[in-house]
């Protein structure tokens, strides 16, 4: 049976939030039964070496599937869409194209919002130029992404695949002030699409009902 | 005959940081010939639809590969490795480890070294905590992939990978004050160990004398 490492305590602001909610959610696209290792936060079990063989940066989520051990939500994603052979195309050039938007998400849309957030988090807000300077980043991503969507349901193929899951929850967990995204219609249209997906509504309200705050 | 969109005027500073020599790497391990669409910078090419329909987010590295077009360094990385069964295994479970560690190094490693050098960039010098705050998270990601590398040569598998070629790229370009990793032997090891490969120090030549001041 397939073990997910999620949290069972998240406090009230990070809920919802947490990037064991983009495997949950492939895991309820594609139908495959589970079992949760709920680990609590903030987590002293993180901190142990039998975590850290699991996921060396003591991050949530882990995957243990029979003794094949995987972090990184992105990777868990791929690796689950290929074991199942959902949310992601067969044939090489589709893949390719799976796998460009799933590092997107991880790696051009997330740094950005991720900064921001953190810079609102911890900064003493003595901040305000280099503020803006991310706001602008923030702006240039959603931008080139708007315009990407023209005339496209989902950002990589004509399907829903597992890199709209993550595109989708950096999309909305990312995002701490609604207006940062409000100017880009076809983003918003996008993350709607995305969210109203049946598999997404169960996994968020079996997480809700099982996350208490900690 | 693949296509690489990569720089051709690159200021001093940034010269060896642009994400373009991820692929060069690759495609000198893997001994594949090339050719290379050189762009300028700043570059009003990049804002062009023609260039965004390469790469969405106006980006470098771009690949055409007679007609399959990719962006993301790290997506053409995985791209040209399942193409010549080069640089990552060929069965799921190390496929799996290797697209982990591909990851790790975009979406764990990157980030804060990411967002710590642009504080540095665009900060009139007054966020002092949030930068402290962004030190404490470099330093906690290096304690944890100095540890990983006990006993190990390569982070993915106990071959060089692509995963490599990111990580030793993202440790080196995306240190500004080596002081940050002098603290961590085994990453130091590591990423010379990784700078040290033939096929690096023969794209980093390549790349030195094609690229000019901008």
């Amino acid at each position: 049976m397939l073990k997910l490492y999620g949290f069972s305590k998240v406090n009230a602001v990070a809920r919802g939030h947490t990037r064991d909610l983009r495997v949950l959610w492939a895991l309820q696209e594609m139908q495959l039964p589970f079992e949760i290792a709920g680990m609590d936060h903030p987590a002293h079990e993180l901190n142990t070496d039998a975590y850290r063989r699991l996921s060396p940066f003591e991050q949530i989520p882990a995957l243990d599937d029979d003794g094949l051990l995987l972090s990184e939500s992105a990777a868990i994603l791929v690796y689950l869409a290929k074991k199942t052979g959902r949310l992601m195309p067969g044939d090489s050039a589709g893949e390719a194209q799976v796998l460009r938007w799933c590092f997107a998400a991880m790696n051009t849309v997330e740094p950005p919002m991720l900064a921001l957030m953190v810079l609102d988090w911890s900064a003493d807000g003595s901040c305000a130029k280099h503020r803006e300077f991310l706001v602008g980043w923030v702006n240039r991503v959603l931008t080139n992404l708007n315009l990407w969507l023209t005339d496209r349901e989902f950002v990589a193929t004509t399907e829903f695949s597992i890199a709209d899951i993550l595109m989708a929850h950096v999309l909305s967990a990312g995002v701490k002030d609604e207006s940062l995204v409000a100017p880009y219609p076809r983003v918003l249209a996008y993350r709607g699409r995305c969210l109203a997906r049946p598999a997404w509504q169960r996994a968020h309200a079996a997480y809700c009902e099982r996350v208490v705050a900690g």
